[in-house]
């Protein structure tokens, strides 16, 4: 089993107890600056520092194609993802703009697009040309999937030695939303019917289609709920995989995760599976549209900072949501404290 | 009447529609960047420009005293509103900070102190040594009031002379959330006790104390909820009518108002009861716990960006809030369309 690979370090609790205190003395009315405040404290426990910093950020890209695609359950032809790599290389992506707007590290994953993409900038770590159609056969191999998830361990623990203080997990792949609520169906052991959103924008008819074919899928490969690489082996995704082998590097390394929308914490809900304590080292930035999104948020227990209706994907909604956690960070290294300003307690 | 002295430009609603259109052709699903995409708009139309920008910020930090703390409504001292401008003037505080982070400019304004203030980065336009206590006479004259709201509006100018592309009015005066909910209470014609908080934090008692001060004092003064100067003088701070002059300056200038918590909320409803279309120039960026918050935002008409918990005031929460704004303004300067960078339609 691969839980076994990966050693990850408590949370600690007592270095958030100093943060706490220490935030208490700030230069400001007791609480008054309300989720900053716990982001602060929460930081401090996954580094074990009194002072985190989270910049600059490393955003990985995982790009890869899904069989599925051939049952027509997305908006956009699967030469979408393809187009989209090239897009993110030539840094015209949202991604792309948010990234360099914070001031982060960016690397582009090919973990599994259908097609042959040449460019000087992409990583290459393509594991299949697409995964199969899981309404007929099961997406991948057991080993496929292991890899997958290595291939993700190896791209985070690459950009956290390059200096990335924080990770951001973005993904492209034409079918994505399909694989993830076939995953969250079978973790959240709901009616697929209540997970199941518009993805990049099918019709009300269309919807109808993806719920039967994800229901009819799950019957046909009946992955084991208990068994994470069983589920992405049977119903996956190859950059969901790798988006999960990644947050275990972060973890295994005190590396903040910051996770995005729905695809990402589907990929979230794999790691902590995985090894559980992945769990101490996330963080929700925002709530999507997608209405899986917050059946996987609540599943993974963690509680998003904005709610901007937005649906991108490609890690867009947790870069979005940095500069907001980089605030909890200087606030506790750069506010003076009530002693050291000079400035008098309550009446 | 002072109405008479602030021409403001329409927000252009012809160049939201062109950009509108222009953002369904990035490369990403429909409307998939939300929130983001309706500010793009908005920041076009108050700009009467394709490709607005917010940077820099400039923020400006009003500081008075108001008399009405002799009643005892405040968990501060008085003392506290000049420390914390040495605070300001000396970079330790939580809009330093923050200011910091998004590169903004940054002027602090002694428009009422009650002590004298010496430092060679404070901006002095003081009016006078603090308000009167109103819950025994007015808070100034009708002239002071006046005044201030100029010294507001020429600080505005100052700043975006000196090349702010947007403003955040930020506040420090014991005693103003005080203050603040008096002038709530008569814009909204609501109980007192509907919109009273803790302010930086007093007790149960102190809250009951407080809202039988307001009340009171209310019912002695009577201010004509349809002038907004006869608010100010009777109830009303200094600092509070310098950031609605400062935001008629804004709005003036087609320069966007980043709106903080409470006590800027409130200073937004006298700027658009001055001149009603200061409103299309004004983005409510964050839900503060303060319980007036609410009621002056659906008041104001203006849906906040997030909601953390803040009630620390400074304009903080606006500064905190920034960076998603000026990320809804590289979404439309950076982002590749659909035809730059050759991704196909949907199916």
């Amino acid at each position: 089993m691969i839980k076994k690979n990966y050693s990850i370090p408590n949370a600690n609790k007592e270095m958030g107890k100093q943060v706490y205190e220490y935030i208490n003395r700030l230069a400001k009315p007791l609480g008054s600056l309300g989720r900053l405040e716990e982001l602060a404290i929460e930081l401090a426990e996954m580094k074990n520092e009194a002072f985190p910093s989270i910049a600059p950020a490393g955003i990985l890209v995982f790009a890869a194609d899904h069989g599925i695609t051939e049952e027509g359950v997305s908006a956009y032809p699967q030469a979408v993802t393809e187009q989209m790599v090239y897009n993110f290389l030539n840094g015209g992506a949202g991604i792309n703009v948010f990234g360099k707007q914070i001031g982060s590290y960016i690397n582009i994953i090919d973990i599994g697009v259908a097609s042959d993409i040449e460019h000087k900038s992409l990583i290459n770590r393509k594991i299949r040309y697409g995964t199969a159609n899981f309404y007929l056969e099961d997406a991948m191999t057991r080993e496929e999937a292991e890899r997958a998830i290595e291939v993700g361990y190896e791209q985070g623990c690459d950009m956290i030695k390059k200096g990335a203080k924080s990770l951001i997990l973005g993904e492209m792949g034409i079918g994505n939303t399909t694989s993830s609520s076939a995953i969250l169906a079978v973790l959240s052991n709901s009616d697929v019917s209540s997970l199941v959103g518009f993805g990049t924008g099918i019709s009300q008819e269309g919807l109808l289609h993806k719920i039967k074919v994800i229901e009819q899928s799950l019957q046909k490969r009946n992955p084991n709920p208990h068994d994470p690489i069983d589920i992405i082996a049977k119903v996956g995704g190859l950059e969901i995989a790798g988006m999960a082998g990644a947050m275990l590097a972060a973890a295994s390394n005190r590396v903040p995760i910051l996770i995005d929308g729905f695809i990402c914490t589907v990929a979230a809900l794999l790691a902590k599976e995985i090894s559980s304590n992945a769990f101490d080292y996330m963080v929700a930035t925002h709530q999507s549209v997608e209405p899986g999104h917050r059946i996987a948020l609540t599943l993974l227990g963690k509680k998003p900072i904005i709610d901007l209706d937005l649906r991108l994907g490609e890690g867009t909604g947790a870069a979005i949501t940095y500069p907001i956690i980089q605030s909890a960070t200087l606030m506790l290294k750069e506010m003076a404290t009530f002693d050291s300003a000079g400035i008098s307690g309550k009446n």
